[in-house]
């Protein structure tokens, strides 16, 4: 693909701006210079200097404040990010706009142990698919999540326990090569956290988790308002805390990991126990006719009254809420968003962690913790993708 | 006490320069030049202001680098900071220089629980105790510790719980007016953190936990070189994380917390245990000479080869390090340091807490994760307050 030259900003003050625009939409040149600490004539070189790249474009005249009216600046109608949220078992690509608004959103199956050259080249196929609706003539950044821990400087995935063939792969470097544009790489639940601040329940939090319980469970952690990827990159996988001593034999080889009780996989396995030992007449229906069970079927039976698949539930959501509840009081946020293909499971799921982490945590780090479910469902993760690559492209080169 | 009028610096280039004076030690000003990123003359200027500021002072000529000589610097030599830091048994004060260098230290055994009026006549008693040495002869600040979470911004203690009677005492704004000086507040467990950063094993660590085994457990969380408290100052509250569902009853109301297994309350409890119904000879022999067991006499008994007292430290540290697995996993420290009261224990309990967390947590986050004794000891604390203090002092007014 044609490489995009797209300009960078030359100092903070410029980035500042872009985010700005980035995050309150088209605005006057006074009420930028209301919300930056620059004198009016140094805004006015920033200004005219973003102009001459190319990412600021004029947008007619405000409203007058009285006095002169001012000029309307926002940032160019023609810049595309790409945002790329890979699963364990599906991909979601979005086009998003400056302001990070999803123009176009694909969904599909996947499967991330087919590897890297595989999923990738299915992306680009989607991302291609996406160009011809006409939402994008090319990228000017993108920004990819995967299942697993990720060397963020460098945007190499170590060590996925989830994802063979992907260990120290060069997601970045590779991608960046065909898309033609600069490219992110962060852990799938550091862009879902990054999402729900953009546009999502965590608006405004400072400090904040969120746990993202699909095929298995991992927790985005914000600290001061940016993501806390910790010493090597592996900060918040937390779906192999061990939450019964000498338990059930977990896949990462140790006992008693939560991703050992809870996730997609592990409810999935339990569905079918159920559905085969005669516990749960509704899911032996659905394991009859499908041959296999997923979360959604749990989801669906609870829905309509199993007691058994809402016990499933009730239990996941136990083990869960005694992990958070330790991570509460170790962490003291400000809010907890749970999200995540089984957010499906709903409010089954939400009071079995609020009753668990209200009975388990210390009283003053929840007296003020609201406990909520994710707002953007699965356009969390692409505008968290498009967001990191847009923050990285809004810094100075 | 006279009120001292300390100076502030007037900027961040200012505050910067004297952080690296107190970091560094004396010294000149073409080095000084070298760490910051100034124009020559502005350097001058900075360092002029400085001057006239008397927090900084001439100090002879520097070795030659070829060229002009370049005339030394540092800080006033007459700058002096109290550090207390508040157990709940024992409290120690110090007086450092300006280099957070311990010039006087006085421990005394005090019950936390008399109130915050008692302990801090003690307190003051102390300082002037100190003073009257001839190490200071008043202070430019003070920084405090209490083994409880404070709301930092006010210096207030808030629902400590094994504090009663200083829930909302104004610490800050009380021991300011006492002192004569601006005085810092945070929870015992920081300020050990910040000890071990500035001039401990944590040097140069930009993400580490600080875990402190005295009476009850707590956790310093450092993020980016700095501490991380929490939405409400009660982040690192780890001592009633639950390691048994339904298991001991703990002080706090709730079953099965870290506290109720470990630390030196429970440790001492359950070596009285041990002591009457006859599993240990050599406790037995210290509780009919004393009346009472402590965590010092677990210590020695383990010292002597008492196989009870061994097995008691072990069960507490791997109890312990179940807990610190669970971090490891959520926060990929670079470092994990094991510091309090308890660390008279030693290696059998350093041997349990990092079986269990290189058993327990993934092998990425403890791939180079070193888990060691604090360096400090009693020091760590009234280091870290001072430092605390003075990161205060050495900011823009």
């Amino acid at each position: 693909m044609v490489r995009r030259m797209t300009a960078r900003p030359a100092n903070a003050h410029q980035a500042r701006l872009l985010r700005l625009l980035r995050d309150g939409g088209p605005n006057s040149r006074a009420q930028l210079g209301d919300q930056v600490e620059l004198s009016r004539s140094r805004l006015a070189v920033e200004i005219d200097r973003l102009l001459e790249t190319g990412l600021v474009v004029a947008d007619g005249l405000a409203a007058s404040r009285g006095g002169r009216r001012s000029h309307n600046i926002r940032l160019a109608p023609a810049l595309r990010f790409l945002g790329v949220d890979i699963g364990a078992t599906s991909v979601d690509v979005a086009v998003t706009n400056a302001e990070l608004e999803v123009l176009g959103h694909l969904n599909q199956p996947m499967d991330v142990r087919e590897g890297p050259v595989a999923v990738f080249e299915q992306v680009l196929a989607m991302a291609a698919k996406l160009r011809a609706t006409g939402v994008a003539e090319g990228f000017d950044g993108a920004g990819i999540g995967v299942p697993g821990p990720v060397r963020f400087p460098e945007g190499v995935p170590v060590s996925p326990p989830i994802m063979p063939g992907w260990d120290g792969f060069p997601v970045r470097e590779a991608l960046s090569q065909e898309l033609g544009c600069p490219v992110m790489v962060d852990n799938d639940v550091n862009i879902m956290a990054l999402g729900e601040q953009h546009a999502g329940v965590a608006r405004s939090v400072r400090d904040f988790l969120c746990i993202k319980i699909g095929t298995g469970i991992g927790c985005g952690i914000v600290v001061g308002g940016e993501v806390y990827r910790g010493t090597n990159g592996s900060a918040g996988d937390i779906g192999h805390i061990v939450v019964e001593t000498d338990g059930r034999q977990c896949a990462c080889g140790n006992r008693g990991c939560l991703e050992a009780y809870f996730g997609g996989a592990a409810l999935a396995k339990d569905a079918e126990a159920a559905a085969r030992d005669g516990r749960s007449g509704e899911l032996a229906a659905r394991l009859a006719e499908a041959g296999s069970l997923a979360a959604t079927d749990v989801s669906a039976a609870a829905g309509a009254g199993d007691a058994c698949a809402i016990d499933l539930i009730r239990a996941g959501g136990t083990r869960t809420g005694q992990v958070i509840a330790g991570l509460v009081s170790f962490f003291n946020p400000g809010l907890v968003v749970i999200g995540g293909g089984v957010t499906g499971l709903g409010h089954n799921l939400l009071a079995a962690i609020r009753t668990q982490v209200y009975r388990q945590s210390l009283p003053l780090a929840t007296g003020n913790l609201p406990i909520v479910l994710g707002e953007l469902g699965p356009v969390a993760g692409v505008t968290g993708a498009a967001r990191l690559t847009s923050d990285h492209l809004f810094s100075p080169a």
